[in-house]
């Protein structure tokens, strides 16, 4: 459902003990807010779990103020909870990198404008010159940061540490063909999404499309997930296939994967956005 | 997740207003439950919308004595709720009818014997003699009640209600051929889920995937709904759908489409027996 | 599998008899024709079915001066063939038609851009001014055509039809919300294709969306057809469906179907513009 | 569609040249044949790839005496066709091994009962004594080949090739969950399917839903192919997916996985006994 004005969201994990929801119910309805969803789970109810919770409320503006203070004090703390609270009236701000191929790229800007993302493109940055005026057509500053062969992934990693920092709350890699270095990642500082052409862990690495078909399977799919130092082998989060025929040859399944694509990270990103995956170890709960 | 021992349902609806979840986890607490699912669902939560609420927990068996009437003092006298408690103990009890096609009546039989139904069939009744074996086999009795020239359809409910009543937490049309009277519907007194053979609301009525293969649709379907007095036209509980294609004629839609039918049958029947589906109007909250 | 260079494409329908395939393909061995692909189907192949077959092949260049000619002659005559040869090196030129959802003409355009439509997209009009910035930007012409008071569907259709005659040999109607005459569709000679926004014949007519809430089913659809004077009645290309949740409203449903509504009609036109779909009274056979 | 009385199925693999299906179906015409199916591909049709051919015709009973020789004589060896006929009348004789779990074997029994197998279940074994009632309740065979600790592997594959030598036109490993050696694949003599439950190439080897847990994939899969001695490495005849959620432990992974198995095991041993499936390389032409 399409989230009514003044929304906040509360995200929770934490050791499951009985009376969490009951604490953190009355904790809101005491402080006026009006309790519009509610997801919960975990991930053992009768074996010293992990307890995991989305809410969204809406409060009254006046009440609004130290509001977070409030709940670390009276509910987070004793219950040895990892929170955080984020209005959805400020939407996620979003660095694209992609390389040559642009579908993703596209459907991102396509639904960033429809008002489907739940989250700003604030950036886009490329190794390659291709889409400059794509990007620019949407208003949007167009980087390009090669990776040469004097500077390397060395000196296009600090080039893109300097437009990043502290500009983004999400770095979506759409097809983005450079694998970003762990120091890179630490130092980013904010979740990155990348989006993978095959149903991982199936096909790992490079030309996952070749290597479906000369597996010759029957189904080929793509994997959104968030990325780790250890190489497409991060949490994942969305995943689907579409059906393909011995007569489909690699091309076609390249154009035909190339929907899967787009679909699954725009649902990812969509998803992060309005703080609806939450890390589990190397899983994720997707509420 | 599959339940484990000792679990207590609680399912719920009422107007919304803020603090339903709070007043109700904690009574919970306070009772000593442990929470370890919680489904809740508001049909507008911004202007005097329906509440659906849909909990499990786990009571210790000292308290578990007099807790219906505790909380239906304390908690849902004050906020109007229609509600029921069930204990996952007590499996409904299953009344299933059908004619010549038993597709449907041996994916019931075989989820059952494998605990996959989370009730127990404990009626098989059909207008047809052809199924006493099988039925047999299972250790069930098999009541042949036919609808006679002379007696007709009147007579034949009768020995059904004779069959049923008290017997039953629900009955199950797979694939019952006969269309039952309002009156029937209203003396059996407990829900009634049929299957039918297409994707509702298109083709209602009889031989439907006659009348799919004449329109030319490229899917068919199968959908099990609650049965109300107007054909086929009571809510919906769960719909599927497989790919067909020109070079199917009407028998293979027949026997693709009766694979569809067994699983969205027993989807519909295992959630019915779960707990997890509340009408709303003339539609379902499916938790 | 993506067409090599220089293919032909033949289409056939006939009376099934013995020895088409026989006929067909030895005249086409004896031209030098190098067969790529060939699909068959017979509506009944005992009984005084219909035959259809669509064969690509590739033909020397010094041989195909003539081919049509000497094909009617010695093979489609004798057979009562109704029938068409295509080069695909002849994109079939497409006109879009839309009012004010844009979401299926922005795939159109994308794919269009990305040669995955395998036709050409060559003037797009619409009763709404809103898209011409949009269209532009891809180098084409908008045609604004209102639909006024005065002049009303009648004038609106016949500037259609001056735009339209002899400019294109396909029309796309991409959530155009305008109802069609039959003579408009008469006099436009070209095929028309459809997008409806539900699975037909579910939900005919307008508001699909509203109609599917109403009814409470658990998938939504899309329907790409060939339009006929009879409403939302004509031969179905393509569909697909998503699954929805009681939690969905009709904005939301909308949002989801319009996935779907791009998804289907893309595939819907690429096939029409592959002569993949023949016509089989109300219904298609699509190879 | 079903196949009509009478239906001889054609398969063959050659080198691509012009004018194969001109060849072989000016002879079938010739002999009198009623082509009612027919289905082709090229691996590379510019480049010298392999053809594949599969045509389903009916002979006027005088004439086919004798086919099999005329058509290796007059059309087989000039274009080096791999090739065989079957007559859909001689139904294929199937052996099936299972080992505790039986859906995949109820799956194949019920079916076969509703003949929508396209094959006889002639045997069943298995390496556990459990399962004898209900196949003795199909009026089968029920041969209990244990794995001892002495004899081990050898005697029990020697013991299994005893009672399939002759016996059967093709074993289904129904969750046998004993590895079969390269020499007995070899003795046994025809086609061995096996069913996998993962998508592989991801999952490959023992407890595949434990798996599929750590790993956190948001769809789990079940895929059908011919057993090599390369364990789960075989050519892929069918595969499917169903989506799941952070809240499905591994016991409920493995009961919706059931679900695949058996329809994606099932449609594989139809298609196989349909012969439409032919191998290339380690991959499958499915027609």
């Amino acid at each position: 459902m399409s989230p009514p004005e003044g929304v906040t969201r509360l995200v929770i994990s934490c050791p499951d003990r009985p009376g969490i929801v009951a604490a953190v119910s009355r904790f809101l309805f005491e402080e006026g807010a009006n309790v519009i969803s509610l997801d919960q789970f975990s991930s053992d109810p009768l074996d010293a779990g992990t307890f995991f919770l989305r809410m969204e409320f809406i409060l009254p503006p006046e009440r609004s103020d130290g509001l977070p203070e409030r709940f670390g004090l009276a509910v987070a703390e004793r219950w040895h909870m990892t929170w955080r609270m984020w209005s959805a009236e400020r939407p996620k701000r979003i660095a694209v990198l992609l390389s040559r191929e642009d579908h993703c790229l596209q459907e991102l800007l396509w639904r960033w404008r429809r008002h489907e993302l739940s989250g700003e493109i604030v950036l886009v940055a490329s190794n390659h010159p291709d889409h400059r005026e794509a990007v620019e057509g949407y208003g949007l500053i167009y980087h390009h940061v090669p990776v040469t062969k004097e500077g390397g992934k060395a000196r296009s990693e600090a080039r893109l540490l300097e437009l990043l920092s502290g500009q983004c709350d999400l770095v979506v890699l759409a097809r983005y063909m450079q694998i970003l270095s762990g120091e890179f990642l630490e130092r980013v500082a904010v979740p990155v999404i990348n989006i993978h052409h095959s149903f991982l862990p199936a096909f790992v690495g490079a030309e996952p499309y070749r290597q479906a078909k000369e597996r010759g399977v029957k189904l080929i799919g793509a994997t959104a997930h968030y990325v780790t130092p250890e190489l497409d082998g991060g949490p994942i989060i969305e995943q689907d296939v579409i059906r393909i025929g011995h007569d489909h040859d690699i091309p076609t399944l390249a154009r035909l994967g190339a929907d899967i694509e787009r679909t699954v990270l725009a649902r990812a990103v969509r998803w992060h956005c309005e703080d609806r995956v939450l890390r589990h170890g190397n899983q994720t709960v997707v509420f």
